[in-house]
């Protein structure tokens, strides 16, 4: 009998996310011969837990099509991470309970390191308790810090969207710097590492051009450093563009988000590492400023994703699938850089040992010596994943057109459980 | 002898500004038998007191027509009015002188009001000094608060941003809401009128599409109905997706923004009222928030602009141009609606007197009666201005080729002035 992929999403969600379940379930629509069903957890593992599986092959073709498209997690994910199997072995033993029920024979978990781990675990317990099940972590992470694959799925449209965005807003800040603002801070995510703050050097190619300085989280804040550094590109550029890491921290570690404003009852304000630069630049050198915080824009941005990214997140699908058929279980797809000049990848394949918990830290050689740029290292490596635009379909009206899934769930066979 | 024309570009500068540069230098361009050159004033007025005065014709023609695509001011802009004749006579007169110096017959003023107002006033002062130029307006405003105009340049583009960004950045929250963040907010411009937040509410087409809250500077700030609406929406539809004007005032009148939040010295934060309504979610309801203060990223966001607004910034420009032709002054082209459905539009013609300093507010019969949303009036109004997608071109790194100009600067011919 043929068994059924069970799908989840883990962890926050990518703009390309939907394309790596548009390829698992486009690649096993196109092996129905030898593979059932493909089902999805709602709101990814706590779903599978409580039995709310979504039956994918409810949906039409053209909606699973546009799912490539489409961002956001269309299944629902979470945060929740699974510990250790003496610690959560009552989850453990339930999800293979679901899994048997439903005649699960794939487990594919969608998401970070943590979901590697899960994935990894899954495939063990199966195993002792007599119900083995092939599970294949499928990458995903804006932050980029997965390690083995040389990128993760969903950083190259993040990373688009913060050069593409730091290249406009400079050259509106650059037009009235005059007489007007003359500093503009972009804040982006990235709590522990600085990929996506250096993918905002990716704007500027030549000498003066923006953005002037990059605040990494790698690299602790050192006010003076940076108020030169400021001062230094307003006299010569006439203005200065800033991007900076939520997770820049101060030389004692705090969240420099943190340390900085209170509110009118004199709590800490939670988030907007952007205005605290902002009121250095305002206090030290009195410069008129702006300021921007992109958040979950910059993570749901599938209007300016990149093609390389749409099309590695796809065949990470593609491949997970594959590997399924060829009877792998602990392995996860990974992106191999073949080539630089030209850029050239292809899938490759990890043991989820190897993935699981561990991060992926920028480099040191990609910052520049100053600690406020990146070095040709770095664009070397980053420029390849913003390649090629991949526009959403749009409506008569002018706004994209974004699948909304049915999401029917099956019939539940077991009992309750509580999360 | 032929006479030049002399272009500026004044106050803010939206995603199509450049776009209406390019339909006035290239339509001059076409009309070389009878137009000369075309100056445009370096930073905008200023630039022009100052006789630094930039010479279009030294740029190639694939420079002028990317233009068409380039967010930002290519010349500059400024913030700088003049004040009334009486009190500003020294400023009037050496704009006159300038105009005089390198035979000036049309003086372009591409702003908003204050724009409209100073062009009126050096068409008179010229007149009367015995050296009659023929002065356009030339509307642009991401604000969209001219009157007489159907809408301005500039705002069709930030409205499609807006909308685009708020529709993604929902489905984003949706997918997680189940365990993590519930409400995500949204700062947009529009200090004085809710045109920009109207536009986020094109996002939602169906009951329990977000943005489920709007919040308009048209409307005192509610706390209790404001909160009350957020829980409704969460407990209705899993999550809560908000718009917010950065213009929001409470019942006092005093901008929310600077009611609020204090800095580590105690002195008011400027800017960002997204913290503020976050915190007020957080402390009345306790759900997890996310915030997006999208600044200046909205009004140079190019890469996601609307065609309408595209082509009504270039036919505005070329519009100017006939006018010029057609021996006009003290006019401004506009845009007239000729019908909704089908959208139509087509170039008019106002007397600058009608434009100068008058702000088109918000209809009321625009915002829903329980103030948190727009009505199908709204609705049928904005829809067409964001129809239409008109990308820029990408170089092959994945980045858009936005022109920087030369900026050639004229010889100069007259004593130096104190601006």
């Amino acid at each position: 009998m043929k068994k059924n992929i069970l799908y989840a999403q883990s962890g926050g969600v990518t703009p390309v996310i939907n394309a790596t379940a548009c390829g698992v379930i486009e690649t096993a629509r196109a092996n129905s011969d030898r593979i059932g069903k493909v089902y999805a957890g709602k709101d990814g593992i706590i779903g599978i837990l409580r039995e709310d599986l979504i039956d994918t092959s409810k949906e039409r073709k053209a909606n699973i099509t546009a799912l490539r498209h489409t961002p956001g997690g269309a299944f629902g994910s979470c945060r929740y991470k699974l510990k250790s199997i003496g610690e959560s072995k009552r989850e453990y033993e339930r999800l293979i309970a679901v899994l048997k029920a439903h005649n699960i024979g794939y487990f594919f978990y969608n998401g970070g390191g943590d979901s590697a781990d899960t994935a990894y675990k899954v495939s063990q317990i199966g195993k002792n308790m007599g119900f083995p099940v092939q599970c294949i972590g499928v990458p995903k992470t804006i932050d980029n810090d997965l390690p083995v694959t040389d990128n993760s799925p969903g950083f190259g449209s993040v990373a688009k969207y913060v050069a593409v965005s730091i290249m406009e807003a400079s050259l509106d800040v650059q037009s009235m710097a005059s007489s007007s603002t003359k500093v503009f801070i972009l804040e982006v995510m990235g709590r522990h590492a600085g990929w996506i703050a250096a993918a905002g050097g990716l704007a500027a190619r030549e000498e003066g051009d923006p953005p002037h300085v990059i605040l990494f989280p790698e690299v602790p804040f050192r006010q003076r450093e940076f108020v030169k550094k400021v001062k230094h590109a307003v006299e010569n550029y006439g203005y200065c563009s800033v991007v900076v890491s939520e997770g820049v921290r101060n030389s004692r570690g705090q969240f420099l988000a943190e340390a900085g404003l209170r509110d009118a009852f004199g709590h800490a304000q939670l988030g907007g590492v952007a205005p605290v630069v902002a009121q250095i630049v305002q206090s030290k050198l009195g410069y008129k400023y702006h300021w921007a915080v992109s958040d979950y824009l910059q993570r749901s941005a599938r209007h300016v994703a990149s093609k390389t990214d749409v099309d590695q997140a796809y065949a990470i699908g593609e491949a997970a699938v594959k590997f399924a058929l060829e009877g792998k279980s602990g392995v996860m797809p990974v992106i191999k850089r073949v080539s630089n000049s030209p850029y050239r990848w292809k899938i490759g394949e990890a043991s989820l040992g190897r993935v699981a918990n561990r991060e992926k830290k920028m480099p040191k050689s990609y910052i520049s010596t100053d600690g406020f740029g990146i070095t040709p290292a770095a664009r070397r490596y980053l420029e390849p994943l913003i390649r090629g635009e991949d526009y959403p379909p749009y409506d008569r009206n002018g706004l994209p057109k974004y699948v909304r899934l049915h999401n029917v769930l099956l019939k539940k066979k077991l009992p309750e459980f509580e999360v």
